[in-house]
């Protein structure tokens, strides 16, 4: 922490402050700049809060030199951690795609869909059938019964299931489909939720929320890894901006996470952009950028599909889509890469 | 739903999407226009999904027309709803003010301040026994033991009892002792938490996370509301933009919430600035704007607080904010309340 | 400046610092902690560029510690600032409203919109001749002719006058007419019109655009003040941000502007909040704040305004407007003030 | 324009709206739906103004249906727009690198950086020699001697020229000199520049300033080509969001702008990004997703550089960025390209 003094702090102000930090066990090193001082805190052995430093008369600011989170930084880990979801390797030099449709429907839809994905080179699997609906007069989804319709897809395809956690209540009974579990942006600061997946040991893919900051998504998986479960995957999905024709997909983390943390980063170019018609594009430079796997929407009926109908592709799209993000990663000396 | 064809649509593109519209049991209003044509649509009970259309060849956007809310519109009823929490009436001509610390720390800091807070005239006792921690190595609050001193608290000053409720397994204990539940802003657009405190019956304040639009804090209403809990309050608490000097409080929030809703609005002036010296004037703005009650951070040593340091006001410091919130109330017709 | 170090940085890459630093005439205080090492730099003038140290290697962040604006700064000149536009004091004990249409249009409507100010209590008459179409296809304004009529205006009201320039050309005929003169958004990073108003000794009105920050906004008020012209008043007119509803207005920049700068901070509601029906309760709560002055749009028939239709206010809703304001400032122990 | 009435409005201010319609010439398409009445307007011959019908009684929303910007739109005109530049055709299959140093600073750092730019590929040599300060009390380049080393650079190496151009009074010697003319973000809204440039007939590059809309980036071009010159190159250079650790990059702003426009859409990763370590993969990533060209800031010595020192690459680290580049442009069908 680094306690700076207003210019015009009285040395009787200075006092109080070293004497504060004194009191905490800690250790002040003031040093008199031209304008102003400033006073270094050194000796604790956690983040210190700057909120109280914040209100003490003659006071300009306290910033913080640590970060809050440890056990998901590169400074602690300096190799990339590999996560194993269902057999597919996640983080190293291959890259995934985890395809599907937002929701299931019923057992054509989804067997149709699960082999669309296999047939062009998915490597898992993704659907929902525990749906948080973000509509009051929404359904919320098949539940258990289109659980089994995935653990039937996952059978007759062999690609492993991600799928999504809304609530601790179904989240054994998700557990032990699921390859792994997928918390959704609208629970990512849920920390009751977090603590629950950090019990389970699976794998488990957190999502950035439109209004969260890279800290604050890398909190939530110190969250979850500080509890015992390391298999953290960070997904960046897009960003809420003052930009309103489509919407903003943060880029920049992408390269900023790999290198502030030793996690596996995947991109989302469905949700990311939002229109059919830019996920390609968005997929090739989220590859370009360094992510280490996508999450892409497809539908047989796109037109028809029950959710996200705008962003999702049909098979022959997502089949384009893998051409071109193959050919990007290997022009980064990577592959795209399905089960073993 | 308005359906903006692009200006190359061809007419087979056109018939395309009036023959979906039709296939809905809808009906489809072309209006042709210089430059591009549009297609009104009518006879939906409910709101549309614009994301199928959006994807249509030829179509350039798909723009709602309803909200997704209703119940919750002023457009549905055009009368204040006035909230009952503990006796004190929150939506009416006067304005209320509920002020505690963070969290509860012991039963001295708990009684100190419950006093220090009905002396100024505050209209109830605001503070959280159950903490949902955002840092992982931050303690969880007293729990239960602190839902008891609040309790206490409750019956020595004569005080309502605001608190926090962050997971569904502590909500039937929580609701017993108080007169409202507060739903913080990382639990706002938890679903399963919403329908939770839409069976209790008790008061709700629901608070805007700081990247949630309003819309997407009236649906959250929505969802507590259309499961048979009508007495909901929202409270804006602060935005997250660029500027980074202070927090971004949403000050228009505030006439904005009055205009399309019915529920009372309010306003926390503590966490909406982040800094005990702006706290007073963000008060006063807010009961000015139009705002039916202030949330306030005090603690009798805020130096020491164990939550909320920066933003807390000690108890002079609270007076002094009531006095100006009163003056402010009474220039716009209203007046400070205090528990009946 | 604070340098921190990575904690995985090297005793060589430290030195390479601390003989960075030292070749620059600067003194390096080394601060070891437990988990890195950070290094605080004396001796330095004026602001470091922080870009540099983001380079070396092992360096994880450069802090800025001093800002880059001095002479507006409340840290060099603690009393406020009382700036003289035409014989109306702002930033004293009373508050000024500054109104008028967003274009003059032609005589009768110049001299009616005038009046209606004036009877209301205006302090100014603001309006605008020349003007910096933002839509290619819009017109420019009266130029010549339109200052002619606000001079005119001005003589049968009054009212001092206060105009915008939106290019240097203009700069100087503006000048002979205006009492104070108006930089608005879209020039407000122009620093060759911010030298140029510099130079001619009228108060400038600096507004801060929607995606600028306070300190860039006093860093342009520094590029005046710094070239001799110390006039300067601050404009908060609302900042885009993720909510579309209406338009997001900064209210903490009031407070904050105030704290950080001896300058007089002005508020314009008409555009902070966009639309007519919010404009009144947004000028209560910026003066609640701490508003030195408004500014308002006014017009005789506001549905045949040629700019600015939404957010203006007809006569009578102008002078409520004023007696809201009015009773605010009183409750603040303010007085709203014509001109002397 | 489409009109959406409230759910209350009466029938007399349905008529008021289709009267008003009527008044301006134009025709009025009522529809009426289950909860409440739209109006479609037709005939006008350019976009409509939405203010005035967003304050008349019983109006809820007035909806644009056509954009302001018509010439720059890839509906007025399907096919790609080639802009030439000294030479190097910029928007058809081959991806242009236009790179230098931020600031000319001498003769030696001139050639030394344009040379190696040419060594490595690029395109054009890119550096600024009439600056515009955003700090107050740092230099304002070398003018007309920093022209004539970049000149003396182009003639060196055979590199066409880009530079900036920051007010109206340089322009003409600057065009004299450059082969492309850039606005930079701080005056990308100050139609005056812009009318100027339009004047000039040079190709012009736009950056879109951080705080600005894609419709305001069009907006821009259009008024350029609008006034004659149709020689315009758009420009991405990030945007101002919430997060801090980096800036953030609009990524989908380049598949955007391509679907919405035939002008060019070039990159900034540079300042994208903001920081080195990041510059060669949000490069990669700018090329996946269809950016025409890149802008890059390279220098000899960077952590000498008088400008933009954090994210200048190094003669090596640049050579590095153009063979990754180069790879992914051929991994989506094109190829890196330099002078002919």
């Amino acid at each position: 922490m680094l306690i700076v003094l207003r210019p015009d702090a009285t040395p009787e102000q200075q006092l109080e402050v070293e004497w504060y930090i004194g009191s905490l066990g800690l250790t002040a090193h003031p040093i008199p700049g031209t304008a102003r001082t400033a006073i270094g805190i050194t000796g604790n052995q956690g983040p210190l809060d700057p909120e109280a430093f914040r209100r003490m008369p003659g006071v300009a600011e306290a910033i913080a030199v640590s970060q809050p989170y440890r056990l998901v930084s590169r400074e602690v880990r300096p190799d990339d951690t590999v996560v194993d979801v269902g057999g597919v390797a996640v983080g190293g030099v291959e890259v995934v795609v985890f395809a599907g449709s937002g929701t299931v429907e019923d057992r054509a839809q989804t067997l149709e869909t699960a082999r669309a994905v296999r047939d062009a080179g998915g490597a898992a699997y993704r659907s929902n059938a525990y749906v948080s609906p973000d509509r009051p007069y929404a359904g919320a989804g098949l539940g258990e019964a289109g659980l089994e319709l995935l653990a039937e897809a996952r059978a007759a395809t062999g690609l492993p299931l991600v799928t999504e956690v809304s609530e601790a209540a179904a989240l054994a009974r998700i557990a032990e489909v699921a390859d792994a579990i997928e918390i959704g942006a609208r629970n990512m600061l849920n920390v009751h939720l977090l603590h629950a997946v950090a019990e389970v040991r699976k794998p488990v893919i957190i999502r950035r929320a439109v209004g969260v900051t890279l800290r604050e998504l890398l909190l939530a998986a110190e969250h979850v890894v500080s509890r015992g479960n390391p298999h953290v995957l960070l997904c960046e999905r897009g960003i809420r901006t003052f930009e309103t024709v489509v919407d903003s997909f943060d880029i920049n983390a992408i390269p900023t996470l790999k290198r502030l943390s030793h996690l596996p980063v995947l991109a989302d170019p469905s949700r990311g952009i939002g229109v059919h018609h830019g996920v390609a594009a968005l997929a090739r430079a989220a590859v370009a950028a360094g992510a280490d796997g996508l999450l892409v929407h497809v539908h047989p009926r796109p037109l028809h599909a029950h959710a996200d109908a705008a962003p999702s592709l049909d098979p022959a799209q997502f089949a384009e889509l893998m051409r071109g993000a193959g050919a990007v990663a290997r022009a980064v000396g990577r592959e795209l890469a399905g089960p073993a």
